[in-house]
C-alpha cells in the first residue's frame, strides 16, 4: 500500500532518479532535460518548501511539494510541484498526492493553491487537477518549448480550500 | 531629461529608498511593508536578472528588472518587475521605464514577456500595461491581502515581442 510521509535527506537520491526520468521527456516540465542532479535536488528540496514522497514496500513512486506562492501579503496561496516515477504510472499515485496535498495545504493554512504552469497538452495533469476541484483561470501562449510539439500553451490552475 | 541605464551597486542605497516607499503602502506588492532592506536588495539584484534605473539629475526616479520566467525550456517568456518613486509619479517615467523594458526584453531574446502578478485594483499599472501591448490572460482570486481593500485580485498579463 502506498503511504505519503514527509521527505527526508536519504530520499534525495529515490527522488532524483524520479526527477531525471521526468525532466529527461521535456514535455511537462520547463527543466532543461540536462539540469545537473544538484540544481534540481537544491530546488526540490529548497528551505521554505514542504516536501513528501509516495512510498510502497521502501521504493519512492512519487513526490511532491508546497510553498507559498508569493511571498507576504500573498503567502496564503499555496503552489505545489508534483512528479510520478514514469515506472509507477496509472497507478493512482499522482491522484493520491494530489488529494495529499489538499489535505496538507489546508493543514499548513493556505487558502486556495495556485499551479502557474500546467502544460496544456499533458492532458492526463490536467484532467487529474479538474477531477479534485481545480479550474483553469488563464492560459499562457506558447509557453513551452516542448521537445515533440514545439511552442506549446500552459495552463494556470486554481483552487480555493 | 531622464535617462535609464544598467543599475550598479553604487544604486543598491537609492533603489532601496524607492522599494521601501513602494512596498509600505501594501496595495502594488505582495512583499511584506517590513520586508528587510538586504532581503529586498538581495531579491531586486538577484543574480539572474538585469537591472536598470530611471535616473535624472543624478536622483534615481525607477527601477525595473528582467528576467525569465521560467528556467530551460520555458526561458523564453520574460518577466519583470517595476517601481516607481512615489515622489516621481504622474512624470511618465512608468511608460518610459515600459518601452525601455520592452526593448530590453527584445534584445535580450525573449519571444514575449509574461507578469504573474498585477494587483487588480492598481488601475495605473494595468492601464499602463494595456497602453503598450499588454492584454490580461489569467485573474487569480483573492491574491493579496490588500492593505486598505483586503483580499483583491490580481491579473497574469502578456504581450508577444
Amino acid at each position: 500500500m502506498t503511504q505519503i510521509r514527509n521527505a527526508t535527506d536519504a530520499d534525495k537520491p529515490a527522488v532524483w532518479q524520479i526527477i531525471k526520468a521526468v525532466i529527461a521527456s521535456g514535455d511537462t516540465y520547463t527543466f532543461a532535460p540536462d539540469t545537473p542532479e544538484a540544481e534540481m535536488i537544491s530546488f526540490w528540496f529548497s528551505p521554505e518548501k514542504h516536501v513528501y514522497v509516495a512510498e510502497d514496500g521502501g521504493i519512492i513512486l512519487g513526490t511532491y511539494w508546497l510553498k507559498a506562492n508569493q511571498p507576504g501579503l500573498g503567502d496564503h496561496v499555496g503552489n505545489g510541484g508534483y512528479m510520478v516515477s514514469p515506472d509507477a504510472t496509472g497507478r493512482g499515485i499522482g491522484k493520491l498526492m494530489a488529494e495529499h496535498s489538499i489535505e496538507e495545504a489546508r493543514r499548513i493554512g493556505y487558502h486556495s493553491i495556485q499551479f502557474n504552469f500546467v502544460v496544456k497538452s499533458n492532458t492526463a495533469a490536467v484532467n487529474l487537477w479538474k477531477s479534485v476541484g481545480f479550474t483553469v483561470i488563464g492560459e499562457i501562449p506558447d509557453a513551452i518549448r516542448h521537445s515533440r510539439n514545439g511552442l506549446t500553451n500552459a495552463y494556470i490552475m486554481y483552487r480555493k480550500l
